[in-house]
């Protein structure tokens, strides 16, 4: 209905389930509407963007770190009730009673309607991760400048 | 003293009480200088929203889950120091001391400014709620893509 | 190489350490473009401008959560595997490792090129502080219209 709907920059900086599918509801949203979308993931937000099984690597904390944060694309823990797992399945349940896609399923959704991911390029080094350890879905790997570009006469939403 | 100011789109998706309570404090101050104010409420936000004793319907998941997460508009956990619960009654004491209005207050106080109360379809659906288990005050429950409109010219603060 | 960088807001809401950083990050990338920076910390955010040792006054309350909030300026908890201290202590040795600077480092680096630094007044006086137990860097305390102001016509970003 808008002739050319302002673009949308969403800054995802946590690893919680939550973030990411709001991420993703409201990048359909804005790409089924001829918004340009960006997808900028920092931080724990990386989480999203992690082959199942990706390895950190580097110094033997990077290793632990990555050990510990073994979220995926395919998989993370909720913010709220995650209650060792229980919280996750239940989600995981309701959503596909209610056929709500998953985040992954939504990125597949979203590429073809030309949503733009990048990871943070900080936080991959300071992770202990390289390109290779993301799914092929990840566009560029960039830094704060890039976003603050593309933010720049962007709607910006922040999850963090 | 600005003649016509920016409008101003707040996301919840937390339903910590310090969230609520920054998403207020920005409302009033916005709407008593003159700018439209929407506040748009999901995922753990809408628990702001749901009438205390609200119940979750649907499937057995959505009624455990709704059992569990039994928040309110008028108790709510806090994000940092919760303490099963001493936490938010150590701030509550805290805010009557210093006079500050409460969520539900401040709802009542922005309401007549035009404060504008949206709460997310899709959420809504998720957790098992209809809109009679809501607040009066919501004004409207609407999708991802009428937040995006609202968003369009507007200052978007998220609350995550 | 744009010729007038569009003013950046951060609005820190968080005391959790990787908020600080990412809040920090953000401001050096945008202020060594040239854009006019302003960074407002309110609620548990308030905790990157303690000095270390900063004292809550007022009532009972107000000094035992002073007490239990310890953090400060330079010890700040992570959101996701704190661990009761190890995390942020891993955190903190990549950094290093990696030259990554804290983010009192940063707000050193930060403030030559005129990022601005606002302490939030309302949540001052709910956490029983003063002006004389933030650390010198504090620029101003203001409360929300004066962050309504500034986010007029910025790009914002909201750390909660």
């Amino acid at each position: 209905m808008n002739p050319s709907p302002k673009p949308l920059c969403i800054l995802v900086l946590s690893g919680d389930m939550e973030k990411g599918l709001a991420a993703m509801n409201l990048s359909l949203a804005a790409a089924a509407g001829g918004a340009p979308v960006t997808l900028f993931f920092s931080f724990w937000g990386l989480n999203f963007l992690k082959r199942p099984g990706a390895k950190a690597r580097g110094a033997i904390l990077q290793r632990m770190m990555g050990w510990m944060n073994g979220d995926s694309a395919t998989s993370q823990r909720l913010g709220r009730f995650h209650l060792g797992g229980v919280g996750r399945w239940a989600m995981g349940r309701l959503m596909r009673a209610k056929q709500m896609p998953s985040f992954l399923n939504s990125l597949a959704l979203a590429k073809p309607l030309g949503v733009r991911v990048v990871a943070c390029s900080t936080s991959l080094e300071v992770m202990g991760l390289t390109r290779e350890e993301l799914i092929p879905e990840v566009d560029a790997v960039e830094g704060a400048a890039a976003f603050l570009q593309v933010a720049g006469e962007a709607n910006i939403v922040t999850l963090s």
